[in-house]
């Protein structure tokens, strides 16, 4: 047994296993505990000191791992996932890229990849991203034309959501999610009072083409669930009874019975 | 027939039933009285009078069932619901308990383990909880890292909704539901001019969560409604009487019809 | 021929039916610019004029068809319902009873009535009620108890919305629909800093019953509209021609093939 | 090979399709850029020269199209949806037909017709509307007698969004979206505290016709997706080969076996 085949079993065993969602949990609550400026102030460096080990554990863990399977390492998905998630916080965080120091906590999401019945839920989920494709291109198409006629439209009405082709992109956005879309139409009815003409038909082109983006969801989550359905066992029975019986007749079509 | 049987048979007769739904619908009504100061005023003594005598015949009921079934009570889950919202009620309700006595009306929901009907309804409720766990982890994960990640981004802008993480998990399950995110997030913009990037991405993951977890629900009501189909009878039929013909082929092969 | 045939024959013909159908309609467009204050002004009379011919010829119509079907008109729901909305026209609209004169236009709601297409689609609507009631009846209580529990905590933040049982039964019918739920929610925690602990539970339980309430509507309505699966042809046709094939074994079970 | 059958064949190559998607994406691009101030300063003549050019591809493509193809050319729905789409910005834009220039990002929308994939979705799309309209027009009766019912019981209230017939037609079509339809009502409340039951009313019928159509979409939908149930492979061998053996008995009844 070579050291790659013992690192790889102890990589792969559930202690382990139960080792690492520990870590994962721990560090979770530990980055939560960092956005409370008390907690920070009265605990800051045991805080930093915790975060700063979950992630040279991490950084361990993925290089073990690495070295146990090898180029092998990069087909499956979830390792390259959880290499990047790992990465991120390796990044220098200070001055423009303190964003990056923000995002620390999509660790936590290694909780997916390493909990077997959540991998499952979100392989789920991504397995049905690629049929809604058109669906969604369709629903951006639509998007963006009602942003180009809207903002030419409203433009001149002074309101913020239509100054320009960004914000107007965002306004339609938010009427496509039915949010406080009476609101919007309100505010410019009072300069365009024909505004709702192109409200009614933007909603009815918008949510229709959303609703049916939401069905195709529903669609291909019931048809990778739903079982195929079963043979009709009763039938299956009978038939499989008549052609014994028949085999009967066959091998002794006249005599025995008389 | 022993004392104990009788008390059976009494506890769970029709007559008996009516009687238990007669009085919490009027204690229902009676709690639901309660709440007008100016009913409380003019019949206070009369209301609080129904409410004790309504208690005292419901710890009476649940005694005589407790002696009936002995240790069984304890299998059915319902009786254990009607056991627990009873003893609310005989909690004492002074001082930090104020919020306990709020909880009396919770006997109400008695209703539910009484009518078979809403019974039948709740059980297939809570039976399609269970399947719901993993998606209901993942929606929690997400909430937690999208908080984490938004008091980090946001807390800067003095927003009382993005003050601490407390606040920042309230607003973005706002966000997942859908009420008023656009209001949330045109009030962030004005010192985050790209604090769309985080709703955009949030709302799309979040809700596609969200969705995939209503589906989830949908799908483990129809399965537990669904009546399996029917066999094919038409079929069913016809493959009988063909077995029937063969039958009789088969006890008289040649003959009698000539 | 008796006259009660004719009436008959006439009421039930294809041509009364499409002049009832103008009728109505005309009806409709005079009852909406009779809420038109200009209109009124210029031609109130003749507007008054038109909808009292109109409710003469539906006072007449329906005479005609209740000579014609005598006590089987009752028979046919729609028949009631017809009955209903012209007799509402008919009671005196002055002082307290304004309100009644408001109802007039549900004559317009005839429509539904004597076109078969829309006729056939309120059926299914109204048949696809009575599955709903064991659930609609857990949302009431849900929102009872909710109520009663709410009005205690709340009361004392002097919230408009939580002032009487009254106004917390609609305030929380409101965050079942999810419309401002958070609103609501943020103006309490001024006071009540634990309100989203009930908010939470309510949302959890109430939305999750109306959840259930929509799959049932979704439910009833496919299974409505799905026909039965159709048999299975391909294994139908197979098995009546083996059938056939053993008929023919029967009657001619050795001989004429030789 | 007549100069019709080679414009045919140029027109329908996979080449000019590609050249076509792309000169609709500059163009929907150029019209993007079109509506930023800062941009249409700095590059005014050039953004315009790119439009015309495209116009002027556009014009010649449909000339070219309407050349091989003949009076054929009107039986695609999609031509003729190209046509409409192309001449909308032929048309003048002066004055009163501002808003027509508007429309010229249209255009843009002819990337359904040109994509596959996207023309299957919205010819499915457009395919379950038929199916929606006595739904619709139901939904649309029940806007229109909920208004006149509306509008006659609160214009006296003075609220703007119940000030005429239009307004408050609009006002219930956002109710039955379910967009802040509780501010609307408690607004009312203040004049007419007697308002929530029409909005109940309303909301219950409304919503629940709304949601039916829902459903109707989703049925429509789910059918044209969803593949005929394949017949009962296992069921059918079993019967085809009994009948093989039926065959075989009739061939030979008694004797070879023997």
């Amino acid at each position: 047994m070579t050291l790659r085949d013992r690192v790889h079993s102890a990589v792969n065993g559930t202690r382990f296993q139960r080792l690492v969602v520990a870590v994962i949990v721990v560090n979770a609550v530990v980055l939560g505990c960092e956005t409370s400026t008390a907690l920070t102030a009265a605990h800051g460096d045991l805080l930093a000191g915790l975060d700063r080990a979950a992630l040279a554990f991490f950084t361990a863990e993925l290089a073990a791992r690495l070295y146990a399977h090898r180029a092998r390492f990069f087909h499956d998905p979830w390792n390259v996932f959880d290499l990047l998630v790992v990465s991120v916080s390796l990044l220098p965080a200070a001055g423009p890229l303190s964003v990056v120091r923000s995002l620390r906590v999509l660790r936590a999401l290694r909780l997916v990849s390493v909990v077997p019945s959540m991998r499952r839920v979100v392989t789920a989920l991504v397995r049905s991203v690629p049929g809604l494709l058109s669906l969604t291109g369709l629903l951006v198409l639509v998007l963006y034309v009602g942003s180009v006629v809207a903002v030419n439209l409203f433009r001149a009405s002074g309101d913020p959501r239509f100054a320009d082709l960004g914000a107007t992109v965002l306004t339609l956005f938010q009427i496509t999610t039915g949010d406080g879309w009476s609101d919007v139409m309100r505010d410019l009815m009072v300069t365009h009072p024909l505004a709702w003409v192109f409200f009614l038909a933007y909603l009815l082109v918008g949510t229709f083409t959303m609703l049916n983006l939401f069905i195709a969801v529903v669609c291909s989550a019931m048809e990778s669930e739903a079982p195929r359905p079963a043979p009709d066992h009763v039938l299956l029975d009978e038939v499989r009874a008549l052609r014994e019986e028949v085999r009967a007749l066959r091998l002794d079509p006249v005599g025995d019975r008389r």
